[in-house]
């Protein structure tokens, strides 16, 4: 029986890639994709499949416990691609707050030996129209924070979101603008997240991931969909589905010099309904026929 | 009685500007933001508050009649902001077709003596993900229109719209793209529209809209709201409804030299439910005090 490709529901035009099929040897869940997964199981789900790593959610891995957490990544063989995630950095009256949660993502993304603690910076405070202002926050936290990652071996990776979620997300909107941000810190402390999906549009996105170079700290997939589900932070699509033509991207960031995991975060209500098993396998199927390809 | 404001329901905040007053010496209406309107009403109606412009679409003014409306806007003292709206070029198929549609546009617009045609380029064609070629394709077909409506006067001003629009509407998606492409043309022949919506979260967009100078052709204002209703086509709110700080915007395009119409077109599906006259009463509210403030 041919498998079927989740959500599409259209028959897998390619088999689904083994354990240890080298193809995969770069490829990484991110668990918010398989949203029904417990930390357990979506480590031995990444481990059966063959994948090397995995991305992880400080609630979930909290909800396992921290150290067993690190110790059951590790007894599988695998790394974390990633930590999702820090930030939330633009209110000035939640700020201190913000700091003390940040200082504490950094320590479990540290206990994790995580690649890179994702930073999603956070919108306009309620009732602001002060979009400079935010950004300028973002900026100031990050002179207490990327030190503070830098002394326990961690490193920020900023996210720039599409801007559609500029308002109410975050107000870091282009690569290039996490760049401007990012290098005002040591490449060890900083870095950038390309995630094809908030950056697929940008006519300047091939200048501005070459110049990344060694501060892209993560490479996520996922695909752009029309039309838009009525919840845009659930729109984004499994590679093949929408629009992005991703061989590009890989080169690019390649090309700059990234050398470390391809992530594959999903957040849309159709998949997360789905059985995550099946989920991982379409993942791996599109994997190699649309990204690789 | 104090009014209200549509659609928020909140009392008003400011007296309604009164016909003649000179605040009002540039603001014009799109015809959009009154969808319920027919060309008559909406010149009478525009005539009727003291504007001096009138943003028009051509499926109305079909309706109406080309020189009819062309009459009727001249008899009210009125002039065309705008002409919306030509593009949708970048379908190969299609594309023998959309340069006559075009043509046909800037035609319009000439018998309108319209201060410029708006373009809105388009999308992915179906099933392409060539993103690349897309853009190429508008600037090939800008190649042939430019000339044509610089032979009739008319300014072809093309509109960058929000990234949310590149796979299915825009593949032009921010200022500095429109600027690359428009700057290929005689200034007179292809200008860009300065969308407030479109553009507020771009980090670059004051160097932009600097380098534009007399490129600018249009300058619209719209709030940009959240929670995004399910229709994104419908997302645009009336100025103070939403995140954007509008004076910023107002003060960066008059220092590049910009002194034409200030258009507010806003699709918004409870905005077009209303009475249009008290949409344009809360127009012209919301534009003295959060664009003129």
């Amino acid at each position: 029986m041919t498998a079927t490709d989740i959500p599409s529901g259209r028959p897998a035009a390619v088999p689904t890639p083994a354990a240890g099929d080298p193809r995969l040897a770069r490829l990484s869940l991110n668990q918010a994709t398989a949203k029904r997964w417990s930390v357990a199981e979506a480590v031995d789900g990444c481990a059966a499949a063959g994948l090397h790593s995995i991305g992880l959610w400080r609630e979930p891995v909290a909800e396992h416990g921290l150290e067993a957490t690190a110790s059951l990544v590790a007894d599988r063989g695998l790394r974390v691609s990633s930590l999702c995630r820090g930030g939330f950095l633009t209110d000035p009256d939640g700020m201190a707050a913000a700091l003390e949660d940040n200082r504490r993502a950094i320590e479990e993304a540290a206990t994790l030996r995580a690649e890179c603690l994702v930073m999603v910076v956070g919108g306009l405070p309620a009732g602001s129209r002060d979009l400079a202002g935010a950004r300028r926050r973002v900026v100031e936290a990050l002179e207490t924070l990327a030190p503070y990652a830098g002394e326990r071996g961690v490193r920020i990776a900023l996210e720039a979101l599409h801007p559609m979620y500029c308002a109410d997300r975050a107000v870091l909107s282009t690569l290039g603008q996490a760049l401007d941000m990012a290098e005002a810190f040591p490449v060890s402390q900083v870095g950038v997240v390309v995630d094809t999906y908030h950056v697929w549009w940008d006519p300047d996105v091939w200048r501005q991931i070459a110049r990344a170079g060694d501060r892209i700290a993560s490479f996520q997939v996922c695909d752009w969909i029309t039309p838009l589900p009525a919840d845009t932070l659930l729109a984004r699509g499994m590679m093949g589905d929408g629009h992005i033509d991703f061989p590009p991207f890989l080169a690019a960031v390649d090309a700059a010099g990234y050398t470390g995991d391809i992530e594959v975060e999903i957040f849309n209500a159709d998949i997360w309904a789905a059985d995550p098993r099946q989920v991982l396998d379409t993942m791996l199927r599109r994997y190699v026929r649309c990204v690789l390809a």
